[in-house]
């Protein structure tokens, strides 16, 4: 499983004050805290004050980039604001989100089609929010045969199966699972991407929630997620599921991250309370 | 999923000693406190002195009887402990348990055909430990056909995939999961039950190989497991996936054990360190 490290997000009254006041010190420590706790992306979002949103999306990207080394997500609805950070970015970057909307599709796929950054596609469109399965295929597919049009492979595309809460709706969990298993079948070459934060949404321990669903999806054949990477728990749960799945060649990581004593901590020893 | 509770095993020391001591409020103790933590059927397992076994297992029967109301799973090889055990018990119990192993079939198969009890069946044979999903469902085949003809409906029938532990084969897991998924096909009426202590056998951390395997395995047709019910780590994955796969109408279980304060503790507060 790749991870794209959330944290960086202005929507966080955190982040909303270090953009603001322009805070290098905090934000490259974010930046650093999560690539070390594994992330392969880092999601940058400044849609706070949207007047704003190209300049502080541009300083979030040059700030990321002096910390760390790996490529961003650039999390934006803006399309001027993600021309302005594309023309920064050292590596190629994700872009966070197109979907089957027509403004998105306007909006986005001339920069995909400019600068070939992969991209996630959210499976859903004007209809607004799909309530199964079959409506999410069906509003993806349009999003990636535009997608293909504009010279973008498969491999690039990250198909996002839309994960609603499961306080809203108990189906919402197994509708999840099956559609990514649908796009899997539909789309092999393409990648699953998904955010956690929706699933848990209104349930009391949230991170409980997160952890088996994170477990199930990957199981299902989502290869990407959206997280904090400085949940420790469920870093754990994900190594562990790998391990189940064998996903994890002769447990290397599981035990190179056991040696490294980030496994420990209080789950550790339920068995000795 | 159901849970038979596995801690009354005499291979542990404590309970070994209480077994030699007879010492009731131990033993009863045990018994409520893995009642309270959600088990359905509590085992019972005497084999540590094979020449008391007999008198060992009716002592516990009587001893957990005396303490909580659940039926047991009476966990032997041995006819004659089993036949004794049998005479005591208050509630139809589970054999733990047959195979396709002739010594097995010949010296359990005839208590199961005059006491109708349920039983776990083992998915091996004379051949050994099976290698692979379909070797599991050829050792499976002929043991549930004997069941049948003892007059056991499946229902009672309670198969055991066989789980291997993960770090002798990278593939165990996976093997578990699809051989579950395989006599959930071929035997719809069934039961699947399974231990978690082989998966994570060899590996740090056991715990945390346990909640994913339990996670996974429930996806995958298992209803039914031998467990630590007072691993509490366990039993909050164990709820959480219920959620996640829509088995836990308007989550119901879930935020009733969070008003009862049994989803707290370290692993929640996970985003807050």
């Amino acid at each position: 499983m790749k991870i794209i490290g959330e944290r960086i997000n202005d929507s966080r009254a955190q982040v909303k004050r270090a953009v603001s006041e322009r805070d290098v010190a905090f934000i490259r420590r974010l930046a650093q805290r999560q690539v070390e706790a594994g992330a392969d992306w880092l999601d940058v979002s400044a849609g706070a004050s949207p007047q704003q949103e190209p300049d502080d999306l541009v300083w979030l990207v040059q700030t990321v980039q002096e910390a760390v080394d790996v490529p961003l997500c650039l999390d934006s609805a803006n399309p001027r604001a993600l021309a302005a950070a594309i023309k920064e970015v050292r590596q190629t970057p994700l872009i966070n989100s197109i979907s089957g909307e027509q403004m998105r599709l306007d909006g986005i796929l001339p920069l995909v089609r400019e600068s070939g950054c992969g991209v996630i596609a959210l499976a859903m469109d004007d209809k607004g929010v799909p309530s199964g399965v079959e409506d999410r295929l069906t509003a993806i597919r349009p999003v990636v045969d535009e997608l293909r049009r504009a010279g973008l492979p498969d491999e690039r595309v990250f198909v996002d199966p839309l994960v609603m809460a499961i306080a809203a709706n108990t189906e919402s969990g197994q509708i999840a699972l099956d559609a990514i298993r649908a796009v899997r079948a539909e789309f092999p070459d393409a990648h699953l991407c998904s955010g956690l934060s929706n699933i848990s949404f209104g349930l009391p321990v949230r991170t409980l929630i997160n952890r088996a669903f994170l477990t199930l999806a990957l199981a299902a054949g989502l290869d990407t997620a959206i997280l904090d990477p400085l949940d420790r728990e469920l870093r754990k749960a994900l190594l562990a599921a790998e391990v189940v799945l064998g996903r994890d060649r002769y447990c290397l990581n599981y035990t190179r991250a056991y040696r490294a004593g980030e496994l420990n901590g209080p789950g550790a020893k339920a068995r000795h309370k």
